[in-house]
């Protein structure tokens, strides 16, 4: 019952399958194999962009700050919500990457951008004094379990163009948002006026490999010095390309992803006929909710992991419900939901099913 | 017949078979899980060291750059060898993880610091004008293919020591090293003075996974805050955990160093036999030679793979041999070696073996 | 009729006899001249801290850059009000100097840090993904005008002190606050718990002069590098030694400092007399006032020099008053006070009298 | 008898008058001023480079770091001498500045870059693992106090073109050296190629201004910004004005590198006429000499200041002379000099004069 993060799943079984079969001789390194020229390939096709400047690295910081260090100068103000992960859960990597840009975090109830909110803080910003305008990121899934619409993320990115500023995607969950609203990559990003995109793969099944999609193919080879620099180039490189090729091959990525947003929902559906109601509408794989505490305590005693999102339990009223995040992965299964359902209604509880 | 380096080699069937292992269920992320918990007891373990902040970390660069950033100050020189890979081959990833220090690159003929040449370097320092007197790097097995022998890093140690500076090892073949000297690798590391070891792993039957070793346990939350600042904290980190551990189990690093090695020598005895003698003697698991013209243009025809040390075959003397650099790996085996061979000497060629 | 800033004031004639005075034959370059010597000498005194760190240099920016650098990690938080001028007004120059620290901007109506908005900013950070608490930053005279007491000072250096981090003050405005609060700079810095002040000079009198003070002194060797790699070491240091010397001598910059203050009053009074108050209560030698566009219109016609603060005549309601700030340096005199006055109440304006 | 650095004399009457001059009254802040205007405009008037984009500073580490910073990325190589000051005597300021470039430190045996040393220093990188080629910077008059000529230059920017780099001048003595060879500027810089020159003032009689001259003036909003960053913004910077419009009236600045070239030119002779011969050929206002030990300590002891240039007195053979570095500044004059040489051969020491 690890509703934990999405990240505490196990490799989709057609992802190691790839990487065992990866695993075969010889193969050049730092990216000049196979693989990852098919996993290239891959990224074009779904996002429709076949120009585009793909890169693979190990971990969502790291496509999230070298995508910004390719979009703001040291100087810049990067724009982005105040729950953004990159401002709360990279501890300054986004800095440290861009050699001292400054983010600039904004009010956004449910962890969408408003381009209002955007236009006057761009508007703030001008003279010498001060960091100029840079780029501003959207999280794609966001942070809260909601999902931009691509009228949406249009919106703010006309923003940003009326400043010259860049858009940048952090899409860990993509995937994710994409199948619950349902429109293509293309769509999403680039049509919508995004110029790079942060595309998650661990999140959705890897073992380890996103990819930064500059739309922009001129970025390319800074990118890759940008990468390399930042001792993200892997140098057995197939192994990244193994798994993000699998990924976007027959749909997979897209195949866990509603996996997942399906649990969260039998999950939410579940709670909700248990009177516990979530926070906002939860759209993708993960949902915010306030458990009473007994029922936390009995789902806790179960083995259920989950984050508790405001300190610890031993502060603030016994009385007062807990806000809770719970994620759902690919691989959770209707087992350990209903396992959970069952803890927090005090039912008998279903035998285990690995969830894998 | 791939001999271009030690990372296009593919991962040990124990390794992958451990990464198969751990991919049951989930686990905690981020570094809380079991199998990281057995690699850094391992690690703590084959160092004699129970008490060493032990980091995972996917690439080479990422060890070195994050623990000379341990180390450095952004006012600091950092010396090491003019061919050191920190200095040659990792595009200033030293220069941005420290904030900007010097690396200062000394002459040393056989990639081996010498203790004089360091001393003098940095008795130069001290105003205020210039950089300070940072750390010292060295890289054991060399990229020269030498070993230091432990009382050759005690004296380039005591020499830093007396200027109040720590020494680094570079480890990315410090296996090879080891069973080449035939000795501890405490002996080869803290007991000769050296304070953070990057221990590979990659070059050495992983699929991506170094340790960065600080024997200076205080060391250890700043190290964790860097690790993540750069990118490089793993969410699925038992992936990490699971190769590391596998590979120092029952003494695998050193089995894998031990046929890296051994291939190497049968490669060098052959060469020699064929009046083709290395530049200097290689102790690990990499030579230097020069390779008439025709054999080199045999065995690119044959499919053999190395690199050429000085620039492009259309430049330079027709009658000059070539200087090369031949690495094996662990995976390499004789068959490629026995191949490589017989094409060098005109003789028909064994059937291909598959190498893993 | 010049209230645009206290930097767009004359150098103290005073203070220009003392560069008259040394420019005088050959003196050590780099700070080890007599002049330098008086001015930290003098600083202590003034600071009753014979043992503090003082380094000088020429802006205000670098000094509260530099100051910072010594008290944050490149992974850290800095925290701060909205308005802060290192958040502001300093292009990233504190993102720069730290290596990438973030700076968290915190509400502050009257831009004086709550202690309880800074706790609870401080209690939210910790774990390892997140920025770590780094120092905090108060300006005194404020960005608008306020004064902190003493014991407001020490009440946010107490929270600080709570999560192990330090304090900077950033003076630029020091002066002003100290006269008119009527206390000693110790009382208002190390006494009340700061770390390090940037003192200013320039606003105060001075050509380009600033001096970080360091209430630790092992901090001393560290800022002299980190100062010389900002490249703000100057090597004909006699000339900033000689400023800061003079303004320390006799009390010169606080009698400076009472005279803008005063010229402030007299301002205040006289347009609260034509029914323009100030927005909230000003303490030291600049105010916020709402002039009715009308005033505002005659105003610039007449000469006078001062900031809108909300952007363009052009844009917002003609009946609108429009939010200004007025600054009074030590050389604006009561001359260009009663024409700015004469001139807003359309009164016949007063023959000009050269404001030093 | 100070001949320790240019950088210990006094600022020149005509610029200390120029600086009483300027103030007077209120002044717009940060280079909005009159006297910042004339001096831009003499720059580019000097320079007969009317478009070029000038910026001020106040120290020559500040005019190099940010004039590198412009031209080289940071995963970038800059080349320069052994002995260049922005590797031996900036303490990391240009890395820092370049967000971690590497400076690459070739031999030149007369502090004079070697077109072929440079070319070949330039063809050894480009893989995506080393660093890339960046920017090549000279010293003119150089470190050695040996000048190029405008076709020297000409050469070195020339292999800087092939591989697509730019030119960095460091000018902190560009007056000695302009004299020295009796050419103008613009044939010392753009037509030779230079990109962007450091134009030295404080070691030519200025209280503190240099100016980074950039012939591209597409930098120059780049340039502002990486000014006000570094913290080397001014606000009253008409003071940084008056004194570089000062020394580019009337031809001041080449009238005091006259001087200071000519002192040393008569230190030298007199040297000589003692059996004293330099090192090397001086060309500008600086000169290396091996002076006998008992010389030395007779000067010593009469109050002459030097650099010893090989570490202190007490080491080293006591029949070995001494390398020595001897500076005049424009104000030394001929009493100093005659008092050196009189000390120097045991004559009878001429009644002090004082030196300006």
């Amino acid at each position: 019952m690890n509703f934990s993060s999405d990240n505490a799943g196990p490799v989709h079984p057609r992802v190691m399958g790839a990487l065992i079969d990866a695993n075969e001789g010889h193969a050049p390194a730092y990216g000049a194999d196979r693989w990852t020229g098919e996993a290239v390939a891959r990224v074009r096709e779904v996002f429709e962009a076949p120009e585009a400047a793909v890169h693979l690295v190990a971990t969502g910081t790291a496509a999230n700050a070298l995508a910004l260090a390719a979009l703001a100068r040291p100087w810049d103000a990067v724009f982005c919500t105040e729950m953004a992960h990159i401002h709360e859960d990279e501890c300054n990597a986004p800095e440290a990457f861009t050699g001292g840009a400054k983010l600039i975090a904004l009010p956004a109830p449910l962890a969408k951008l408003e381009p209002e909110v955007l236009r006057a803080a761009m508007a703030r910003l001008g003279s010498v004094h001060g960091p100029q305008v840079g780029p501003v990121s959207v999280t794609q899934a966001t942070e809260k379990g909601t999902v931009y619409r691509p009228e949406e993320i249009r919106a703010v990115a006309a923003v940003a163009r009326g400043f010259g500023a860049k858009v940048h995607l952090d899409g860990a969950r993509l995937a994710n948002a994409l199948v619950a609203v349902g429109c293509s990559p293309a769509e999403m990003t680039w049509k919508a006026g995004v110029d790079v995109v942060s595309l998650g793969g661990t999140k959705n099944g890897l073992m380890g490999a996103e990819a930064v999609v500059c739309f922009d193919p001129t970025l390319s080879w800074e990118m890759e010095l940008r990468r390399k620099r930042a001792a993200h180039l892997f140098s057995k490189h197939r192994y990244l390309g193994a798994q993000m090729a699998a990924t976007l091959t027959d749909g997979l990525w897209l195949e866990t992803a509603r996996a997942a947003n399906a649990a969260l929902g039998l999950l939410v559906e579940g709670l909700r006929s248990l009177g516990v109601a979530p926070e906002w509408e939860p759209e993708a794989n993960l949902v915010f909710v306030r458990l009473p505490r007994a029922m936390h305590q009995r789902l806790r005693a179960a083995g259920a992991s989950y984050h508790l999102w405001e300190g610890p339990l031993e502060t603030g009223d016994p009385e007062e419900p807990l806000l809770c995040r719970l994620v759902c992965d690919w691989s959770v299964g209707t087992g350990a939901v209903d396992r959970f359902l069952a803890v927090a209604a005090e039912r008998p509880v279903p035998a285990t099913i690995p969830p894998c």
